[in-house]
């Protein structure tokens, strides 16, 4: 079970504020004085937009006219793909990347965490509960905008293939280096749960 | 109103999570650089310890065999006075004090913060809903572990006292760069609402 079911709803809120504390606590004590601010910076700027993309999703602008495809495209850029890009680019920085590797690697982890969302959209509708290990066709019964339910099933492969195909692309400038990020991808787009 | 009750209690925690995400972003882009690992380090542990206080003070832990007056004082050591003694050092770090001007700020930090408890769960008591703005008598209603519940109304009287006494007390150092302090401190202890 989650962990606001095995707990409750109170305590899984603190154990991810917790979570999130010590994360910027490491951040903080941890790296090389150079690398602490900048790192901390990415992490807080993903966060804060992981949070705004939650407000989009929970409480929809109602003077928000565009194209429902925009609305959710802007919803999982703040609130999946920001972090992933995050992870991506902390890497660089404590790697000590140059300018064209930081922005390849930012480039591949905003596709990547697209392609998760649309992947997961579509388990949601494609998969049992039983093969997810949690409750399919929860979206739709909520309502929610998602990927299936605006572009279609076909049109939600359709995309997985073209954010996957952007990931990879975003790694040439890394040659061989970048094998292991593209291994990586092609599992997040041939999950099944 | 507050916000949970002006907005939804969602809203509320997400808009919490964001000034906090907010805070981290801040400290990592606008400190000189050698001072923003020191200060983001106070911050993450003061909230870090503000969790974990809230988290005793959501489930209680059956297995603390300590008297209610020590359950009560870790409780809001975390969740309050350890924040406030962060607010405190986190001005020295900025002011590049030395050691023994750091300690002592912390110092009134903790004592300060304790102390605004104490006066909290006294005003809750004593005063009436439309004095503070808030409804009053909510936490005995609760059964909520609070100080004139453990001490008593004088008892809690008393534990004002000897914390000012010991946030004065810990200004000395300071000399006279102490005394706004002092008399922040002597507010918080004479407030009513």
């Amino acid at each position: 079970p989650t962990l606001h079911r095995h707990t409750s709803e109170a305590m899984a809120i603190l154990a991810g504020d917790l979570l999130n504390g010590l994360a910027f606590e490491v951040l903080a004590t941890r790296l090389p004085a150079d690398l602490s601010a900048p790192v901390a910076a990415e992490l807080a700027t993903a966060t804060n937009d992981m949070i705004v993309g939650q407000v989009y999703d929970t409480v929809p602008d109602p003077d928000d006219a565009r194209p429902a495809y925009q609305r959710l495209i802007t919803i999982h850029q703040h609130k999946t793909a920001s972090l992933f890009a995050a992870a991506c680019r902390m890497g660089a920085i404590c790697g000590r990347a140059d300018r064209l590797q930081s922005d390849a690697l930012g480039a591949y982890g905003e596709a990547v965490g697209l392609m998760f969302q649309v992947v997961d959209d579509v388990l949601d509708v494609t998969q049992s509960t039983e093969h997810l290990g949690k409750r399919s066709g929860k979206d739709s019964e909520q309502g929610k905008l998602t990927y299936p339910s605006v572009l279609g099933l076909d049109g939600s492969q359709d995309a997985i293939r073209k954010l996957q195909a952007e990931a990879l692309d975003a790694l040439e400038p890394l040659g061989r280096r970048g094998r292991p990020l593209a291994t990586i991808c092609r599992a997040m787009a041939a999950r099944t749960r």
